[in-house]
């Protein structure tokens, strides 16, 4: 039977994390699930809103069932388009409106879509910096580009220029960028932001075509101690926006998400109907119709993302006083620890013997580091730490 | 600003059969909604069964939300997977199980993924047969696959075996089918896929290489006169199934459905495995969470379908007895009228100039031919007869 090479490959590859998550749960079977200390998975803990499930069923209860549930727009209906404009526009002094919104099935179509709409034989390279998302060279790769890393910025987590300016060519169409970033916690900070913007518009300059930023953020209002988050867009001109409510809301499941073509873009009419030709290609009709409401409704608001504030506090002060090297997390949640060895694999294995079960930063495109999720239960944090102390303790 | 040709000429390229759907909407503004005849859209017009909305608010209300609207697998759940599994294998006499499975966000969806899984370039032509689905063009084109298109089989609108033989080739490496049909309403007897199988098995057998069939099938339960579908399955062991519930249900917008890889396809691991790995790589996650949960528990449930049958009797009958020449819809909701002149184009123009707002038939590949879709208010398929008479009168 013929079969595509690539797509066999990336529906066998082995999903590390998922089996770590499983191995858990069998383990826990045999030790108790008390015993096991589970970090592996980035799935949120904290409950949606109560307003989500209320508007849901307010909707379900009282409008026309099929309207509810029939088709929208490609691009989505406008209410849910204009909500959304309103509510960044309220949030961070932007100008968009709802032609600015394609909707989508969450981030992840969000990107491979905006990829193939931008994506071109004649300028195909992509930049990401790790740690990074793996799946950011498979959409690169579907469009037809070529994936390219830039080494982490060590240990502070922003971007080396240097290493970036090196890395842009006459065929760079694009840098994907993740802040708050999963795997390692660090926010982006504006300085960075300004020297990033005049890097990519001086290089567009020089190589005679835009350099498209195109910014993963998920995390965006999951951010601690009051920051700030810059909104790239008044930063740098030619940015797409790849959003997800999967995490403010918890809802990672339900696939809720946009593209968002600012009209500063060049040539963004332009941009933006490839946008919504390559959801066409890849055979997305329309995001969820229920969900497209509810959003109408709910955006802007958030779960409780204190409770990860708490989780963070415990395990970031817990492992550090342990002395443990980790990243502060200023965003997301997910903690990166500095391995007690080079080989970040053993030293997994090692956590996993303890039943820590965490995840490799090699797969992020970072080993030497590994990445503990604390959208988990406060009170199994409190229990792992002497199980931490015991590792630490092993390394001496 | 370096844009992807296809994904822009896809974006911007007009929907004929929206633009008259919103042509309605403004006509209507004018001369008053009960004077529009509006048959444009294939949008459902049946609610969704009691039990949807119930099940959907059952969920919200007593399972926890975390795990209700949290990532399942990239398959979808096994609850829902073994529940659709069940479903068939009861009302088809099948032996499905949920590994056979991959839950998508609909049927276009499911197509786009099967195509992008299964064409390479060694093998690469995809055979549609007219009327189709203009999407199979896209989709194939966006694996890298050349799209072919067989003339319809004009009056009976089954398969011109003598037609699709002549297009078969060692570069085959699908043919696509939609029973019932949209836009003609037609269904494949039994004798049709006894015919089709052998012709398949034969050519296969010839190139030394499986020729897939896909059967595209959302409209499977919509049939009439207590007509039996065949399933597919049992009669070609290389069938992928994509069905969507967005007809069966009056969910369209909701987009859920699946790729169904029976056992009985040869390498039928590998194939379900690069199924996963297209669905991955066109930025899916997984099915939309709570559908997964409220299909588990209504899967096989159906809207009420009679009511389209009395629009079909209605419709099919007013107008043969006018004297229109029309192929009974046997299934589907669609009624496929042969226009009274050659330029099928200026026949719509002169159903418009009368408010019958119609769809030729040439974007589906059969000029000659206008598509009205009637699922639709009863009464207006009323009020639209004596219209329908003035038009054919003018045409004595």
């Amino acid at each position: 039977m013929y079969i595509d090479s690539r797509m066999f490959r990336l529906g066998n590859a082995r999903n590390v994390i998922r089996e770590m998550y499983e191995y858990g749960k069998s383990r826990a079977a045999v030790v108790g699930r008390e015993n096991i200390y589970d970090f592996t998975l980035g799935n949120p803990a904290v409950e949606p809103p109560e307003s989500l499930n209320a508007t849901m069923m307010d909707i379900l209860k009282n409008e026309p069932s099929i309207q509810v549930h029939g088709y929208t727009s490609a691009q989505g209906d406008a209410p849910a388009r204009e909500a959304i404009a309103n509510d960044l526009n309220a949030r961070y002094g932007t100008h968009f409106h709802k032609d600015n919104f394609y909707l989508t099935c969450g981030a992840a179509s969000a990107l491979a879509i905006s990829l193939g709409a931008i994506i071109v034989p004649e300028c195909n390279e992509v930049i990401a910096i790790a740690p990074y998302f793996p799946e950011y060279g498979v959409f690169t790769e579907n469009a037809g580009g070529k994936f390219v890393l830039i080494p982490p910025d060590v240990p502070n987590f922003q971007i080396d220029m240097k290493k970036l300016e090196a890395a842009i060519n006459e065929k760079t169409r694009a840098l994907i960028v993740n802040s708050p970033n999963n795997p390692c916690g660090a926010v982006y900070s504006e300085e960075t932001i300004i020297k990033l913007a005049a890097l990519l518009k001086r290089k567009s300059e020089e190589f005679g075509h835009a350099i498209v930023l195109i910014s993963d953020e998920p995390y965006r209002e999951i951010v601690y101690d009051g920051l700030k988050i810059p909104f790239l867009t008044k930063y740098y001109d030619n940015t797409i926006v790849c959003y997800s409510y999967s995490k403010a809301l918890s809802i990672p499941g339900e696939r809720f998400g946009y593209v968002l073509v600012p009209d500063e873009m060049e040539d963004s009419v332009r941009v933006y109907l490839a946008v919504c030709g390559a959801g066409r290609s890849y055979g997305y009709i329309c995001a969820p119709s229920l969900l497209q409401r509810t959003i109408a409704r709910v955006t802007g608001q958030l779960a409780d993302v204190n409770e990860y504030k708490k989780n963070r506090d415990l395990l970031y002060g817990g492992l550090t006083d342990i002395g443990f090297e980790c990243v502060k997390p200023q965003g997301a949640f997910y903690l990166f620890v500095k391995a007690l060895e080079d080989d970040t694999a053993a030293f997994c294995e090692r956590c996993k013997a303890l039943d820590l079960l965490v995840v490799s930063g090699a797969g992020f495109g970072c080993p030497g580091y590994i990445r503990l999720a604390y959208c988990v239960d406060h009170d199994m944090i409190k229990r792992s730490l002497p199980v931490f102390k015991k590792l630490y303790d092993s390394y001496k």
